[in-house]
């Protein structure tokens, strides 16, 4: 049955473009309230659309913010259930004047489709809607059962999610999550990303003087917070590039020696990597490659610094104040919640006495990781192999995919990174693209998967 | 002759009172153009008053920007002549509601004037003109030569004065100069400050990658200038509080056992000055006095600092660039060039070689040191002894007074800074206040300066 799926699907490739450019030319940007009517327009058309090729139930389920669209196929009897997440949200488009063409007036050029959302997340969510169309309107029927659920609110943090999860937990109940907002290494080799790290962002102000004196009158007597904060963030990191913080890799997760092999395998040119940085060398902690600096270990940068004079010329003032934002980027099984508290502990201990120092946390994210031996893993793995002709490898990213926490903790679902997109698709920036032959792939990926997890 | 002048001095307190009252009442504000009148007015009212008490050639010389009053008295043949510096002009005087009375309407608390430029400068400056006056009323003549030099741009930086001194050498030839712009240790401790600190005032700017990247797409393999900067910065001291450049000390003049003593006797309240500094305790370079460290060491201080993300909340950036700016108090005989070309040296020695580093210097200043064995300053000693009842000590200030430099460079005049403030006169705050007593004895001091000086 995925046979008729996969040539139907090939034969419709004309029409299914058609039909995501029609999705990409609205903008429906989250954050700007000016855009709430396109917003809902993005929503009401994919209700209409998956109706439209069979599932059942569709609705845009209002939240206190944007909808959340939902639709199912549940029609395969003792089969699994896979919840399809996507998001149909897009970022905002300036600086405009550099997109080549207009980013709500999609354009084909070289292979790649040219607009705002095209990778993020329109793309590759509609790849899925087109393999369950290619079943039903052949098979008229899915080899398994499938929930799309389809936000609104990505780009902005997802505020509705938790909410909308814990009240419909029902309606969401599901043996694996798939969600296809993530890139693979190239167009000929695909990756599954199975580990995502985590976050804890601190925000720490150095009080030294109760108000701002003259450098002239009070300089070499008094503890300036600005040199205090300074010596606070160089002791962060040791000589080698590791975190200083006292405890900080206790409970990091060793990978074990296969997992270590995989990430070795990963194509990796330090060159363009420096290229691509506009570094003219990589920096990081020794013994590790940077593919692993990048995926599997804890990181700690500096992300904003400010206090005194930042004005232009000649001020000499010893501020009362200077402040620091911090991020620390974790892996299992680090707990965001201990982190900060180490933190703090090894701030408390380092800081010159002559000054106080505030910390305070501001942001947590879970650290997540995909077991790769699941069978769902296996039959990902599998279908990327039948479309793209290569076994694709194992990745962890750097960044964190909130909502793959907020799937294991409130749905306990394991979810499965299915990227579509390449590296340079531009997300977030003007000119973002997708390419073309990796949404028909994506299809195709889509139709095996399903395929092969039926039992 | 000088007891007559000053009996007359004495008598006619209610009168130099008044006048000062007449002066102070001008809002000669020289940074807001909207005063530029005023200013106007200041410069006018003094020409006038200098010559209705009797100095010769008062003149209102215009410039660039703001008038340099000049007036003279050069019948003493054979005798010294003293320039008298001194500044009509005037900080702003926000925040405005913080005044108790208004600013430019002056009114007499306890023993103390209260408004804007009454202590600096013109109730110091006044107080010599009183002086010359009571000599003319009473002897008709005065024990030396004295040329007033009052400019109306100090507290603007004085850019007019280097082109002045330079167009008017003949004019402003002289013996010595003589400085009321300073304070006193105590209404009873008066103190005379030999020693000023010099400056170099330096930008540094870390560049990282060339544009700003995700933390989480890159922390950890990339050098964040952030944290660059913060080590540097980390680096500039050391750990018992000395500044860390390569041969920042090393044109330092070691002050003379005598001159040690004499900072030794002056007295210094450390609970006061941690009070007075809002500090839970002091900090600085071990092994010498806070007296030493804030006059006679030279000092390492950050003015501000700034880069990545200083807004509300979390954005995980890894900035391109971060900045500081950081200034370094000198002492003789360091000089302000030749310390910024170390401080260059050796950021560029520390700096991680992942990051480049920009530094430029924006600011010189030249440390000064007056001799306190030339005769003047004996003079200054021994007319501070008959009016206040006390030897006066010697300090050295932290701060630079840019004229002393530029009266030494250009015209080869020595200063002795004869102070008649309090350091708690509130220069540059709300509420500024004259203590009336000093305003009397430093008629008296000035009338036995220029007794004293008569060979």
């Amino acid at each position: 049955m995925s046979k008729d799926a996969l040539i139907f699907a090939e034969r419709e490739r004309e029409k299914q473009l058609q039909q995501l450019v029609e999705l990409v030319s609205i903008p429906s940007i989250s954050t700007l309230p000016e855009h709430k009517s396109d917003i809902e327009k993005a929503a009401q058309w994919l209700v209409t659309h998956l109706q439209t090729i069979g599932l059942q139930n569709a609705k845009a389920y209002p939240t206190e913010k944007h909808p959340v669209v939902y639709a199912e196929w549940l029609g395969a009897l003792g089969q699994p259930t896979v919840l399809i997440y996507g998001h149909y949200d897009v970022q905002p488009v300036d600086p405009l004047e550099l997109w080549k063409s207009h980013p709500f007036k999609p354009e084909v050029r070289e292979n790649y489709l040219y607009a705002r959302g095209s990778s993020d997340d329109k793309g590759q969510t509609f790849a899925h809607i087109k393999a369950v169309e290619a079943y039903l309107k052949t098979a008229k029927r899915l080899p398994i059962n499938v929930k799309f659920l389809i936000e609104g609110e990505e780009e902005i943090g997802s505020p509705s999610l938790t909410n909308f999860f814990s009240s419909h937990k029902e309606l969401l109940k599901a043996d694996v999550a798939l969600i296809s907002d993530s890139h693979i290494l190239s167009p000929t080799q695909p990756s599954i990303v199975y580990g995502l790290r985590g976050m804890t962002y601190i925000e720490m102000e150095v009080t030294g003087p109760d108000h701002d004196l003259h450098s002239g009158s009070y300089g070499g007597a008094v503890p300036n917070p600005l040199n205090a904060l300074a010596a606070i963030v160089a002791k962060l990191h040791n000589e080698d590039g590791s975190v200083a913080i006292t405890g900080f890799y206790d409970r990091v997760r060793k990978p074990s020696p296969e997992e270590q092999a995989e990430l070795a395998r990963l194509p990796f040119n330090e060159k363009e990597f420096c290229k691509e940085a506009g570094i003219p060398a990589p920096w990081g902690e020794k013994g590790f490659s940077i593919v692993e600096r990048l995926g599997a270990r804890p990181t700690l940068d500096v992300n904003g610094i400010w206090g005194g004079f930042i004005g232009a010329g000649a001020k000499t003032v010893i501020p009362s104040k200077a402040s620091a934002k911090v991020s620390m980027r974790l892996v299992p099984d680090q707990d965001p919640h201990e982190i900060a508290k180490l933190f703090q502990q090894y701030v408390e201990k380092i800081a010159p006495k002559t000054v106080s120092v505030k910390v305070r946390a501001i942001h947590f994210a879970e650290p997540a990781i995909v077991d790769r031996k699941i069978p769902y893993m296996k039959a990902a793995t599998q279908a990327y192999k039948e479309s793209f002709g290569a076994e694709p490898l194992f990745t962890r990213e750097g960044g964190s995919i909130p909502v793959v926490t907020l799937l294991k903790k409130q749905l306990g679902l394991d979810s499965i990174l299915m990227g579509f997109g390449l590296s340079d698709d531009r997300l977030h920036s003007p000119n973002e693209r997708f390419y073309l032959p990796n949404f028909y792939k994506g299809i195709q990926t889509s139709i095996h998967f399903m395929s092969l997890l039926k039992k």
